[in-house]
């Protein structure tokens, strides 16, 4: 497994030449760089500069998990995912965690534990979602954003697995942080 | 689990008022449309278009994952990923499978099969990945993209669940891709 650091960088590194703001928006920025290849040719690379989120796999005391089902209109359909949240700026994740399930799903975890930080799509953002499993839930209120409608839900572990191996949970964080969870339990 | 449908979609569905184009790039385009909110109220959704992609899981007779690294622009580092690509236009997934697999790697599989298709990151993107499982693997000749450069690496499955439990797989798609293919064996 190990490869000398300096023969991966020669043969593989890109280096960054120039950069043309594209967009500025609400949730992402657009911008197109140029980029020196290791072949010493350029190429251009697109990057939505996105703020880095969040996502919390909640598990109760008696073994449900809590989903939440929401309207995403870039595909245009409903998907049954985990609560996540984008990260306020110069909010710790942890904090966000807390935060976004409470808002979500309105449930506060006495423990919080980071179980991964990925990359959703590196090709093409810098998007990193720190997946958090929270348990000790105790029940408040749920106060979702203005502009965020979602139905809370409950399965438990047998209907996941259900759900998993029927490929019906088709959101990438979600049926990530399921697994990570499952192979924790 | 069951929930009424047409309850679901009155307290959750967002309906599309108009659109407009901000950006049309090389591999993905920008839209920033306006929508209905369940509530009646409007909001803007930035959406990034992107045609799609696959991703493969390739494990070889004597039971190694192949896997590729190479340098992200958008995070700035190298990655392990399993090998992967975007559709071509009118390009059938299985064909696609075949392709990125062979020009990545360099190996030809005698069985493929799809075990996931999941969306990256819902929330502003349809990107949408069909995650392949390739066995029955003959070697031929790797031959990347001109402006793609990839080291490709063995691991046997001790070191792949090792990678995974010290979070150093932080591609979403491999991750995943890699859990699934560890929960089908």
């Amino acid at each position: 497994m190990e490869v000398p650091m300096q023969q991966i960088n020669e043969k593989l590194i890109e280096k960054p030449i120039s950069s043309e703001r594209i967009y500025e928006g609400a949730i992402v920025n657009i911008r197109r760089d140029t980029v020196t290849l290791p072949n010493g040719k350029s190429a251009t690379r697109e990057v939505v500069e996105h703020p880095g989120a969040v996502a919390v796999v909640p598990v109760t005391d008696d073994g449900k998990v809590i989903l939440v089902r929401q309207f995403r209109h870039p595909i245009g359909q409903l998907l049954l995912e985990i609560p996540a949240g984008k990260l306020d700026k110069g909010e710790h994740p942890d904090d966000c965690a807390r935060r976004e399930l409470e808002e979500e799903t309105g449930f506060v975890a006495s423990q919080l534990r980071r179980i991964a930080s990925i990359f959703t799509t590196p090709g093409f953002t810098n998007e990193i979602i720190h997946i958090y499993l929270a348990t000790g839930l105790t029940a408040t209120a749920q106060h979702p954003d203005e502009d965020e409608f979602l139905a809370v839900e409950y399965y438990d572990r047998d209907q996941i697995k259900e759900l998993l191996a029927a490929g019906e949970l088709q959101d990438s964080k979600t049926a990530l942080g399921l697994l990570l969870t499952e192979s924790l339990r």
